[in-house]
């Protein structure tokens, strides 16, 4: 297949965008914190990101928004990058077949966490890159990471986000605690629960959020941040686990690697072709961008990116 | 990347078989059904078809070996013909998180199996195609189908491993009955089981089962058999779930879609450039031919034809 | 505490059959096999049996209904009788804390169900009587247990009932196929499952039931059928399995042993005291007889024959 | 049946020590904290109170030990006492055919434990009595209720013990916070649990947890204590839920309201004729002491004590 140039592109951004701003069902905004709850459901975004640099918008995307769980997959890059294959001693690479934040697989798996992309995953692999270090410094290193691979300084975290996740994290300090006690904890849960949920809070738009996925899309100065090896594991992981018990259905309809948030974001990624994202505040009933997922499915069909062929 | 030319290929394809002919942990054949546990596991063979309509093999790769749940991708292919979309009210499209043959989601799902490859969505599957016809009917259908996908018209049922495996399917029996109770059965279960049972047993080399799998590729004239949209989602499938409860590192490791069978093959696709079978009667932990599912990881690093970048 | 003599109790069930007479909220009749469905729900009996031969009731205690799950007492007691302990490799004795047709825990424990009197550990319990035998051996041998028990020959099975339950089996089907592909299962399906539906089947008015349950209280000659050491490990079993997943409940509001059918119908035990049936058609969330359980709570409360001081 | 004297029960009581003593296996003891794991294991203790007051004892019965979960029954009276029925609210009453320290169950049912007597319906039950208080309050309040109960003053907590609890509290944390979650919490959970680590802490002879134990054997000053109707209530607890997933096999081989403590005592009840302790270290596969248990079979068959006739 021939790259679609720009030229191609923009039309079909604006036509999404296009779509979803008349969307009459939209989903809800996740209200487990307030602050999330309170976001204009009315929003839409999209960016991508080319190999020859190009970046293309539509709708709302300079907005920033809580990117949420999306920071999963830079903390696994990280994680990966310090720890390499050794991490995969403390959490599995299996999709769960559960919801997000459930605890069973935990007591059926000695507190070993199914995949980095579950709530207790995500955990385990934050209390993986904070041992020997202070939060201060996990989290500076993750907006390193993040600014370096957007080229943008301008990214930073929400602190009202991360402080009212904090006050709603009973149920992320239980699962910390059930991996404690299967000694699949190294720091005590304040500290891993606290950096998890400062991690969350980033705020990042769909433009600099498709910056920063550029390294997952193999672009040619990808590997100066991770070796493709790397990147090829991190993108399987994506497909098979990145939207939770809704990840079957991500990969039958738009057929690309992608990890959502509960914000309402999705960064997904076309290898070699682009890195992309959209954003809408509202979910479905699995917790995944409602409009985004649907505007991730236009954009596969028109573009012909699925990985399926 | 540049596409790999046979001559490229070949010699990867003698190193892999070679490798595989000194492996000293060769995993166990399965053993459930005495017509499977009492193969020989020191045979290895590979094959793959290329768009060019060259094929490649090396080691056992003439010998017919039984396809067992590989029948499940070329069921689902002539059910999602006859049916359309409307199938997936009776089988979801996530992976489970369970052993292929647990019958606890069908409990938590009110009967309708997690997706077409555990082994109730399978049964779903085959009790779809089944009604309104006879198993003959459905069985000659499944083997007009592969002999034309491979153009190969010795492609046959072993019977005895039929027979065997009927006389040890209580548990798929269980599975069928348990759905016939939510009303997720259209047949007899002895019908669909009986069909199923068939279905499993059927025969096939390496080589045959690779030129079955090229409609998957998409290769230049597949679309006669199945359309484009279409093949992506059995591959998405195949990626998410094919591999049971080890899909996930299946995507990790290899990056391909494919779909395992008890019977020690393995189908996968890279789409565009090739089908791939491989076979070796040994299992791993998870059920999944062990040299296998090395030999294709060896395949997709020698090759870089991971969908993933 | 003195016992309680014929004229202290019936004025209790005259009362207790008053206060249900008017009961608004009366639970809803099993609908899953059409005969069992059409009952008038107005309906309500009680009778008990006293160590000196007396017969008391009250309301509609002499209409046969249904004895369902009630019959797992006493085929339990038949099968202990022939196999005695080595009855407890095939089936288990702890609660499940799951519903009474549950097929997850089958899963869980390799093919042993938990206990005799949830519907896996039933359907073991029959299957382990019919080796050897016919059905109809084994529904005669249980009828002239009932007779004997009861001192009344009219007790039969209701054939109307059995086939419609026969027609409705496929989950106990699934049950009882799921053992067999576990090794725990000696009969064909068919004929195991055949032979409980009828167990199901039979029927009986309140006054038989209790007159039946008097060897669970030990009554004076009561260890002819059944020695007084296996009576009390009946006994134990009813009263923290008897009423599925609320027995609990049971225990905690009657404080009585006591097994529930779903065709409304409730036998409980006070030992050295009183057998005791009652009947109402309508059941609770849990499947068992609304009003039964509140009669059977009434009751004890009156009488203070709870086992637990 | 006679009630059996003195002079017939401290033979059978001397018998069953004298057994015991020479018990080649005797389980072993709990590891999960240091304090248990060194305790002696060689020990055996038994005592019972009869309703005219007097005290047997055999073997190790004056030696102190731990009570750990049997304190359970003693904060599950205190609740009552308080909050009376609406504690149910917070709480179950039924078995939950799973491990005492499973969370499994706290994810099926929203936050709600099963019944007091497994790790989380404990820590809920002590969270209720908490709201309000501080700990040293309800720890005075439980050592008060067992001083009066077993009229003696030298009942205390071991801090040693409830400190190393308290450093392997993981689990119990994570349970104390997954109810946070759901909103079943009262109290920060570090209180919680740090009030629940010293109440297992709580050290007692055999003789004193008879004694203590006097009130739920309806003796005839009990009533002073915990009403006749409460004690019914918690005696039908302990036996459907006091022995985890063994209260079955415990209902079947004894016949009587028993708890248990990770620590090898158990408490058991005959209602109106004697409340039982035995003690020795070993547990068996369930977590339940060993010998304590054989000991409770022994006795309950010489005394023909069953609850179940």
């Amino acid at each position: 297949m021939e790259a679609l140039s720009p030229a191609d592109l923009q039309p079909i951004l604006d036509e999404i965008a296009h779509a979803m701003a008349s969307a009459t069902d939209r989903g809800e905004p996740a209200t487990y914190i307030p602050e999330l709850g309170c976001i204009n459901p009315d929003q839409f975004g999209i960016a991508l990101c080319l190999p020859g640099g190009q970046v293309l918008q539509a709708g709302d995307a300079a907005t920033p928004f809580s990117i949420q769980s999306i920071s999963k997959v830079f903390t696994l890059a990280i994680a990966l990058g310090r720890l390499g294959d050794s991490l995969w001693s403390r959490v599995g690479r299996e999709p769960s077949g559960l919801a997000f934040n459930s605890i069973v697989s935990l007591e059926q798996n000695n507190g070993i966490p199914r995949n980095p992309f579950v709530n207790p995953g995500a955990i385990a692999v934050t209390d993986a890159i904070l041992h020997g270090l202070q939060p201060r410094d996990v989290l500076a290193e993750l907006l390193r990471f993040l600014r370096t691979a957007a080229e943008d300084n301008d990214i930073h975290i929400d602190k009202d986000v991360a402080l009212s996740e904090l006050a709603h994290a009973h149920r992320n300090i239980a699962m910390a605690e059930f991996m404690a006690a299967h000694g699949n904890l190294q720091n005590p849960s304040a500290l891993t629960i606290g950096t998890y949920c400062h991690q969350c809070a980033v705020e990042m738009s769909c433009v600099q959020l498709a910056r920063a996925g550029r390294f997952l899309a193999g672009f040619p100065d990808a590997a100066r941040l991770v070796s493709p090896a790397r990147v090829r594991r991190i993108n399987a992981l994506m497909l098979t686990c990145g939207h939770y018990d809704a990840s079957g259905d991500f990969a039958y309809r738009v057929g690309l690697p992608g990890k959502s948030g509960v914000g309402g974001g999705i960064l997904a990624i076309a290898p070699g072709r682009a890195s992309i994202a959209v954003w809408s505040p509202g979910l479905n009933a699995q917790g995944n961008s409602k409009l985004g997922a649907e505007a991730m499915e236009h954009l596969a069909h028109a573009t012909g990116w699925s990985v399926f062929g």
